[in-house]
C-alpha cells in the first residue's frame, strides 16, 4: 500500500491550491501594540513579492487575497497595474476583500450603519470592489462586517439585518454567472455586544437572500468556544452553501495563530468532512482555502510557509482515510473502530510523501529550510527596514 | 406617569401565560444523583396537581407541558383521562414532548440513528404523541433531539442530518393548519463531540424543511457562553421562525436553574427585543412561553412559583420601555442615551404594580408567602413521602 | 425604614472613593482600529483636567491612575510636576502602573524575557516607577504583564516563573512599610498561547513570594467565561490578598466595557461578597477600587460618569442587604429565601437616595446631565480636535 | 538514531503505570439515563476482574481505584478480602476515594455543609476511607468534593472555606510520612452557581493547608474552555504540589471521553512539560497518572483499553523530544524552530516501538485486538448480563 499512499497524497497536494493574504505579510499586532518586523511588506508590491516566494517555494499558492483600502488605494484604476506585477511574479489576486472597518465613518457600523449616507458610502465601496475584482480577473468577492454594537440597547438588530439584506441582495444581483460572493461570520471583535453577522447561520441566511452566486465562508477562529466546527462544514456541505474557509488556529478568541499550532486534530476532521463528502458524491466542491493569519512575533514568510506547508500536511492525512471502512463502522456503530479508522490516518507520518511530491515538481523538499538557505530575507529586510516603524500603541 | 406605569403593568401581565413543565414537579438532578423530595410528583395526576396549585397562586400557567412516554405511559388511549383531569384543576395540557432519549433503543440516536428500524420507531412515537395532542386538546408539539455522538469519525454527520430532514417534513406534512411543531437545539449533553440539532441555524433549516407550520424554540439554557440570545431572538423574529422559549438560567452548561438566578439582565433584554418588534408592528407574535427548569435543591413548587412571578416582573419592566425613545436614540447613535433608557426600564421596582394587578383578579399579592402560608405542602409531603426514594446514581 | 436606608446608602458613598485611569480619556481602540474623538485627551494635563471634571461632578473620584511610559515621558524627574498639575485641579495621583508592553524590547516578553538584559531593563523601569510613586506622594504601584507565548514549546514556563519570582520579590523587598504592590493577571491577550501570570492562583503566589506588601489586584475583565468572580473575590479575602480592582464589563474577553452593561447582578455579587465581610468583621480591608475601561465609541467623559455612577449604585444597593437574616437563611439552607434576601437589595431602586446624597454635599443630583449641561466638552473639542488624528490600523 | 528511539520508548513504557477507576467498568451515563452494557461491573469482584484483565493485556496497569462507598460497602472490615481479591489477580488496590455527595445528606455538602453534623459525617467517611486505605496497603487518598451552591446568596463562601480548611487539616494531620492526600478541584457540576474547591489555585491553597503530605490533583477534563492546562501542570511542578492526574478528554464540560478522542496534542504538551522537568533536574517526580473516564457508549473494557494504550502512545512521544535543542531555542526565541521541535516528537507514529516494547514482555501487540479475540468479554456478558438493567432515569 506504499506505493498508493503515495500516490494518494500526490494527487490531494495537486488539487490543493491555498490563497495567501496580502496582509499577512504586513507588520500587523493587537490593540497593545504592534512589534515591528523589519522585513514586513507595506505596498501592495512587496506583499505580492513576498506572497510570489511562499509559491515559488511551496509551489501551491498561485493566489493572493487582497484587502481593497489597502492595496488598491487607486481604487479600479489602480488593479490592473497591480494584476500584471502579481502575473510577473508567477501568481494572480484571488479574492477581493472589501474594506468596510477602519475608516472613522463606520464607527457605527458600514451597511448596517442607522445612517443611510454611510450604507450608500459603504454599498459604493463594494462595488468598487466588484470593479477592481473584475479589473484583475478575480472573480471573487469575499465579504466581512465588523459591524456590530457594544452596548445593549444601542442598536436596532432587526433594522441592520434588514438593510444587510438589501444591499447584498443588491451586489448579489450584479454578479455574473462566474462571480460569486463569500459571506464571513464572526461571533464578536471588534463588536463587544452583537455582531451582526455573527455565526454561520446568519452568513447563510445572508447568502441565501444574497442570491444563487452567495456561499458562506468559515474563518476557522470565528467561533465559540467548544463549537463543533467540521459539524458547520458538513451542514453547508450538505446545503451547497459552503464557500471556502480562512484557515488560522486560536485558543481563545481569534488569534489569527498560524495553522495547527493549537489544534490540528480539529483541522483534520475539517478535511475528513471535505473528503468524505467528494468521495460519496465524486464531485469536487469548488471550496477556496486561503489563509487568514496575522500574528505578528514569527517572522512573516516563514509562519506563511509554516502554515502552508502544515495544511498540506493535514490535508493530505484526511485523504488517506479508509472511507469505505469508515462508513460501515459508523453503519454498524461500531464506535471504536471507526475513530480508530480516523485516527488512523492523522497518525501517519506523511512528510516523506510530501518531500517526494515536491521532489517530482521541482521543488524544495523542504520549503522552509530553502527560504533560510536563500536570501531573500536578508534582501528585503535591507530594502525595507526604514519604512517598517512602529505606528500605533494602546493609546 | 404612575398611573399609567400600573395600567402598563396590568396589560403587559394579562397577556402572558407561562406553560409549565410537568417535569419540573418531580424529582429529578444531575448524573451524580438525586436529592429526593418528599413532595415530589411521580404520576401525572400530582404533577398536574401541582402545576394547578401554581396556577391557583399565579393565575398566569393555565398550561402544563407534558413529556409523553413519562406522562402518558399508555399512549394517546390514556391522553383524554389526563385532559380531564387537567380541566378538572383549571388548566389543560399545553405542548407535547414526545420522549425520545431515555430508552436503550436510542444508545445511537432516534430520528439520527443508523437503524432504520430505529428511525421508524422514533418516527411512530412522534406520530402518537400528535395523537396524544390531538386527544388532549392541545396544538403545539416540542420537539428535543438528544442525537449526536461523543467521539470524532463515529457518526455521519450529513447522513442523520438527512435523515432528520426526512423524518421531520413527515411530520410537517401531518400537521393540520392550525397545529404547530417547535424544533429546539442545544449545543451538547448529553452528546459530547457533535449533537445533530446543534444551534439555531440548524434548528431554523429543520423547521424550513418541516413545512409552514415549524417554528424555532429558544431554550435559554442551551447556548454557548458569550453568545448573544436576544439576538438570535430578533432574527427569528424577523424571520417570522421564533415560535417559544423554555425558560431558565444557568451559568456554564445547561444547568436549568430557576429563571434569572445568574443573569436576570440577560432575560430582560429578550423580552426588549420581543416588546420592541410588537410596538413596531402592532402585532403580537404567536410565542409560547415555557419554563423548562428541573434543578432539585429548592422545593419543587416554590421554585417554580419563583420563576413564573420572576419572568412577570421582568417582561413587565421590558414593557414599560420608552420604545419611541430609544428608536430616536438608536437612529442618532446616542449610545448613552440609548443604553440609559433600557436600563431604566430594568432598573424600575414594579413589584407593587404587579400586588396591584394581582390585588385586582383576585390572586394573592405573594403567591411564594401564600403557598407556603397555605397547607398544600405539608399535605403532599405526607401523601407522597413513600413514593420518594432515592433511585440511580452516578454507578 | 426610608430614613434609615437614605443613611446607609449615604455612609456607603462616603466611603467609597473611584480612582480613574488616565488611559480612560485617551483614544483607544482595537486592532482593527481607533475610532478617534474630537476631546480626547493626549498630554496627562489633559487627562488629568479630564478626571478632575469628573471629580468635580461626582465627587468620588479623588485619584488619577497613570501609565508611567504614556504619562511621565521624563521619568520621576517630571513626575512631581504632575503631582502639583493633580493638586491644582483637586485630585491626586493615585496607581502607578509601569508600562512593560508596548516597547520593541519586550516582543519576547518583559520579566519573563529570556534575555537578562531584558529583564533588567524591565525591571529598572519599574524601580523607575516607584520613584515617580515617591515622586507624587502615591503609595500604589499596579503590575499588569503582557508576558506570555503564542505556539506551544516557544517559551519555557518554569523559567519565566521564576524569573518573575525572582523580580517581584527584589521590588517587594525595595518598597516600604506603607507602600504596597498589586499584582494583576489575565488569562489571555495580547499571549494567545500562554500568560505567565494567567489567573488569580499565578497572582496569588506571585504576590506570595513578592513579599508582606503585595496584594492581588482583580480584574473584572481577565477571567474565563463563567468563572465565579465573586468567589475568588471572597477566597482573597479570606487570606488577606485582594488589594483592589480594575472594573469595567465584557461579554466575552476583555472588553473593557463601561461597568455594569452586560452583567450589572455580576458587580453587585462582588460588593455583596466585601459588604459581607465587612459587617462580619467590622473591619474595613483597604481595597483600591479601579476603573480600566477604553472602549472607544462612547464619549471618554461620558461614559466614565456613567461607569462612576453605576459603581455608586450597585455599591450602595449591596451595602442594602440584610446581612444579619441572610446569614440566617444561609446556615439554615433556605435557599429561596437567601437568594430572595440578595434579589431584594439588588431590586431597590437607589437613584433618589444617590441624588440626595449628592444634593448634601453640593453636588449635581445628576453628573452626566450636569456634564452635558456645562461647555467643558465643548470647549475641549476645540482645543483638542487638531491633535487628535487617526493613527495606527490594523496593517 | 532508530535503535535509540526504540529504547527510549521502551525506557518511557517502562516507568508508566496508569491507574484504573473502578467505576469505569460500571454502567454509568448521564441525567437523561443511562445506557446499559450486559457485561458492566456491578460488584467490586467484577470491576477487579475487568481491571485485571486490563492489566494483562497492556502490562502498565497494576494498580485500581477504588471508591469507598460504592466498593467497600462494608467501610475498612470488608477492604483487606477486596486487597486480597486485587493480588489474586496480579494487581493492587491504588487511590482510595471517599463518597462524598451521592448520599441525600450532602445535599446542602459534605465538609462545606453549614450544619456541623454532617460536616462531622463527612470527616468520619474520610476517616474511615483512611482506614480503608491502610487496610488495603494503599497510600494514597484522593479528595474531589462536589460541595458549593446553585444560587448566588445562598451560600457562605469564606465559612465553607474555613470548614475545608480545619476538616482537611485534620486529616493531613492523621497520615503518616509516607501517605498522602491529592487534592481535586473541578469548576462546576454538579454545583452550578459556586464549587468550594473549583480551580487549581484553590485545591493548592488546601494542599497548603492540609500540611506537607497534600498535593493537587489534576483532572484533565476539569477547567474552563481555553485554560492551558499544561501551564497549570508547569506550575504545579515548579511549586512540588503536584500529586497526579485524573485522564480523560472532553470538548465542553466534564465529559468524561477517552483520552485524547478531542485534543490528543494537548495531553502530549501535559507529558512534555512532566519530560522536560524531569530531564532537566534527573528528578522523577512521584505522579499518579489515573484514569477516569465514565462515558458510557463504548464498551467499557475496550474503551479502558483504548485509552490505555493512547496514554502511552503520547508519553512515549513526548518522551522522544530533543530537549537539548529545544531549550536552546526558547532561549534564543527561535519561535518556529521551538514549535517544530515540539511537533517532530508529536508527529513521530510510535505504534512500532509500543508494539516491540510489548513483544519483549510477553504481551500482545495490540491488546485491542487481543482483547476481541479472546473470550472474556462474552464470558462476563453471558454472567452479568442479568444485573444489569436500566436504573434511574431523568425524572
Amino acid at each position: 500500500m506504499d506505493r498508493s499512499k503515495r500516490e494518494q497524497v500526490a494527487a490531494a497536494l495537486e488539487e490543493l491550491k491555498i490563497e495567501l493574504p496580502s496582509w499577512g505579510f504586513a507588520n500587523t499586532g493587537t490593540r497593545f501594540g504592534k512589534f515591528v518586523q523589519a522585513g514586513a511588506a507595506t505596498t501592495i508590491e512587496e506583499k505580492l513579492a513576498d506572497a510570489g516566494e511562499v509559491n515559488r517555494l511551496t509551489g501551491c499558492c498561485p493566489r493572493v487575497a487582497v484587502h481593497v483600502a489597502w492595496d488598491f488605494p487607486g481604487g479600479a484604476a489602480s488593479a490592473s497595474r497591480v494584476a500584471e506585477e502579481a502575473r510577473r511574479l508567477g501568481i494572480s489576486i484571488g479574492s477581493i476583500n472589501p474594506t468596510l472597518f477602519e475608516e472613522q465613518s463606520y464607527k457605527f457600523g458600514s451597511l448596517g450603519n442607522p445612517d443611510p449616507e454611510i450604507r450608500r458610502m459603504a454599498l459604493d465601496h463594494i462595488r468598487e470592489s466588484v470593479a477592481c475584482m473584475r479589473a484583475v480577473g478575480s472573480r471573487e468577492l469575499v465579504l466581512w462586517f465588523a459591524d456590530g454594537s457594544n452596548y445593549p440597547g444601542t442598536a436596532h438588530i432587526r433594522d441592520r439585518k434588514r438593510w444587510f439584506e438589501e444591499s447584498l441582495s443588491q451586489v448579489g444581483d450584479e454578479l455574473s454567472e462566474s462571480e460569486r460572493m463569500l459571506v464571513e461570520y464572526k461571533p464578536f471583535e471588534p463588536a463587544f455586544y452583537h455582531t451582526d453577522i455573527a455565526d454561520w447561520g446568519m452568513a447563510y441566511l445572508m447568502a441565501q437572500k444574497a442570491g444563487s452566486n452567495a456561499r458562506v465562508l468559515v474563518d476557522t477562529g470565528h467561533h465559540y468556544q467548544g463549537q463543533n466546527i467540521e459539524q458547520i462544514v458538513a451542514w453547508l456541505l450538505s446545503e451547497g452553501m459552503l464557500g471556502g474557509f480562512h484557515f488560522n488556529d486560536r485558543r481563545y478568541a481569534d488569534d489569527d495563530l498560524t495553522v495547527g499550532s493549537i489544534d490540528p486534530y480539529q483541522l483534520f476532521r475539517i478535511f475528513y468532512e471535505i473528503h468524505l463528502e467528494r468521495w460519496e458524491t465524486g464531485r469536487l466542491t469548488p471550496i477556496s482555502y486561503m489563509v487568514d493569519q496575522s500574528h505578528n512575533l514569527k517572522g512573516k514568510i516563514e509562519a506563511m510557509i509554516q502554515t502552508v506547508t502544515t495544511v498540506q500536511e493535514i490535508y493530505a492525512k484526511a485523504a488517506l482515510l479508509d472511507f469505505a471502512a469508515l462508513r460501515d463502522f459508523q453503519k454498524d456503530c461500531r464506535l471504536i473502530d471507526a475513530e480508530e479508522c480516523l485516527k488512523e490516518a492523522f497518525r501517519l507520518d506523511v512528510r516523506e510523501d510530501l518531500e517526494s511530491w515536491r521532489a517530482q515538481r521541482g521543488l524544495p523538499a523542504n520549503p522552509l529550510r530553502a527560504f533560510r538557505e536563500g536570501d531573500y530575507l536578508r534582501r528585503i529586510e535591507s530594502e525595507r527596514a526604514g519604512r517598517n516603524r512602529a505606528t500605533g500603541g494602546y493609546v
